[in-house]
């Protein structure tokens, strides 16, 4: 269970199992930033505690050392699923070597590869007619790897553009086939989503692309607009296995692991399998999908370790009770952030239209602008780290994807709260 | 230092520092192989004594419990590397975050990437004028991205096609330029390679491609031919930084890191600086050089866990020495095994020509070929795996990549010996 903090700094004072440590002459400063800086961060114990069955934590492997990580990616992963990867490293469950030594064709990587995907159809339900593939170079290869295979150079497509990253894939799918923006945020700086009624859909348009999370602006598509033509392609990259989908809504579901589901290097895509064989001649063979589905993801060899670490995400994941449960506590988390956000009366702002708030990428700025930086300082002291918003949006920004425990979301506001009432 | 073994199945037994467990019932057999199975493989010691300073084995990890890991690839890695990455797997250097959790934009990877760029330098002795590129994708995205970015749709390139994986890069550049081969060792079932001074190369060709040691079957460039025009560019996934080279008569080097350097999911390109920015209009933006030399590997997210891994690879060879030592070490290994199969009357054979054969890769076969089934078991229940030849060519081979120990192949050749006597 997590510890369970109030939302004053006072008060998390006297659940401190440390508090006895109050009594030494170093440590008897009363505001929360001082206290958390002479005292082992409690929060991490949570996450420490909320592990199934592992192996045992290495003795020189202390948790009260880790940080509360609000990287946007590559991001915290749950504690347990690295200590587990961590026992088993030098020499995977007796094969005599680590995973990053075997031959991807040998049984034994056969079989994580196996479980992987098997775990993944699983958590999303993914159904028979649909190919999941374990690829690599993130969601800017699938930029151009999806008109490549769906689209003939003169095919035209729609792009709905919420952030960057929509975007971005929007001008990568300009080299190959005709695509079109029907709708862009960035006149209002990428804090709305178009309401689907509005949307002029182009009524040849191959596919309609989205991003299901922007995760620099926070930008959240809570359920999804219907193709008039064609099939819905999402990049979800940034809120994966966050949240159930249902994914026969959408032709291809495309996402890098960094966030959610694992390390950086592997690339996850569920594709229609009827979609599949259509690629244009100057594809290379690495980026057609039915090379890649044919092989099994196997064609040349994979990121076998990545793949590795994503199943043993998914293993957590479905150990938790699967997607359901997982977004109950991403509500949960977010819910804490963003109310903390809208009752400080304006010291913290968060520009994101309420309905699209992302449950993953918090954006906030500061009234006071010039407090930002000492915001960030402060509270790196504190072991939270990564605050820092992105470069083309400044600010804040508090990633919290699902492997973030709810003690660092509130701690985070714990945080906060005192900040703002030493400089409000 | 290696314990030291000779060449008699008996004699080993004599220098076996368990010995003593001859003396209980169910290890009495006196063949090497009921030995092997039934004690503790010795030869691992060998391998774990030879690592530089790095933390202490967990106590649930024993490394007697490793194998000899004859994979192609993804190969055995060293095992103080291993040990070293186990350690601090769930907390970087107090950075409080594993490798895997860090921002690739943070100060703590930026310092393991510029480091492991360092580290590769200095062990290559790459001159400045080249970049060093992290990518993703395996060689086989290389193969595209030479061709999108070296010609125009109508230049002629020259390949030199050596086995499999030259032809495979023959085979998908005819989709981006005009390549011809101008050799092929097909006809002799890829056991050979052209001298240099008949190669027809086309005059205009705008480079010269090889692959420096053929994977699969066992033949490897010694030295390296001159280009009539153009530049030479050379996969080098199975080689690299198995001996010192020549960068500089070179305009572009790939590998994918997953033989000698590292896990899969990294890809190093070596890239004459003023050959980037020529690429292709119908270039995927992540398979342009120019984009990728000009965000130091970083336009997207890298695959930061691998390039870790080869950094640590990188200090591995340096304390070894370099290259210059490293290529002794391979040189001695190489020569056991051939020296064992042409020593053996025939009951052994390798079919590369002598001058070509691969320090890395050595294929060989049985004469009484009904008994190779046999071999690989055998050998597995003495925990040497990964024996078997790839499916295209049959056989055996063994893959002994830098990190291969000395025991391992000492302790194949041994078997080698043991089979035959009992076979022959």
């Amino acid at each position: 269970m997590a510890t369970k903090l109030t939302s004053s700094p006072n008060s998390l004072l006297l659940q401190n199992p440390y508090r006895h440590n109050l009594l030494k002459p170093n440590s008897s400063a009363t505001s929360f930033s001082n206290f958390a800086t002479q005292n082992k961060p409690i929060s991490i114990r949570c996450a420490a505690t909320s592990t199934a069955a592992v192996s045992p934590i290495p003795a020189n492997q202390d948790p009260e050392d880790r940080v509360f990580n609000f990287a946007a990616g590559p991001a915290t992963l749950p504690a347990n699923v690295l200590q587990k990867a961590q026992a088993e490293l030098y020499n995977w469950r007796g094969s005599g070597m680590s995973v990053m030594e075997m031959s991807h064709r040998g049984k034994e990587f056969l079989s994580i590869i196996q479980k992987a995907e098997a775990d993944l159809r699983s958590l999303l339900n993914i159904p028979e007619d649909y190919a999941v593939l374990f690829l690599q170079g993130g969601g800017t290869t699938q930029f151009a790897m999806i008109p490549l295979n769906l689209c003939k150079p003169d095919d035209p497509v729609d792009y709905v553009v919420t952030g960057s990253w929509g975007d971005k894939a929007f001008k990568e799918a300009q080299k190959f086939c005709k695509p079109k923006v029907i709708w862009s945020g960035k006149s209002e700086k990428y804090t709305k989503i178009s309401p689907y009624e509005s949307l002029e859909q182009s009524p040849d348009a191959k596919y309609l692309h989205i991003c299901a999370n922007e995760t620099i602006h926070g930008v959240e598509f809570k359920d999804y607009p219907t193709p008039k033509n064609g099939i819905l392609v999402a990049d979800m990259s940034s809120n994966f296995c966050s949240k159930p989908v249902d994914v026969s809504k959408f032709g291809l579901i495309y996402a890098g692991a960094q966030k959610n589901v694992g390390p950086s290097g592997v690339t996850i895509v569920i594709i229609k399998k009827d979609l599949i064989g259509n690629a244009q001649e100057i594809t290379p063979v690495m980026l057609d999908y039915k090379i890649q589905a044919e092989n099994n993801s196997l064609y040349n060899t994979p990121p076998c370790f990545g793949i590795y670490m994503c199943g043993l995400v998914f293993e957590d994941l479905l150990a938790q009770g699967g997607l359901t449960e997982v977004e109950k506590k991403n509500k949960k988390k977010a819910e804490l952030i963003y109310k903390a956000i809208d009752e400080s009366n304006g010291f913290y702002r968060c520009p994101v239209e309420k309905s699209v708030r992302s449950l993953m990428n918090v954006p906030f700025t500061l009234e006071k602008s010039d407090l930002e930086a000492e915001f960030i300082k402060e509270a790196a002291k504190e072991k939270m780290v990564q605050l820092k918003g992105h470069r083309s949006v400044g600010g804040m920004r508090a990633s919290i994807y699902n492997a973030m425990p709810l003690a660092g979301v509130e701690k985070l506001v714990a945080f906060m709260k005192d900040f703002q009432a030493r400089h409000a």
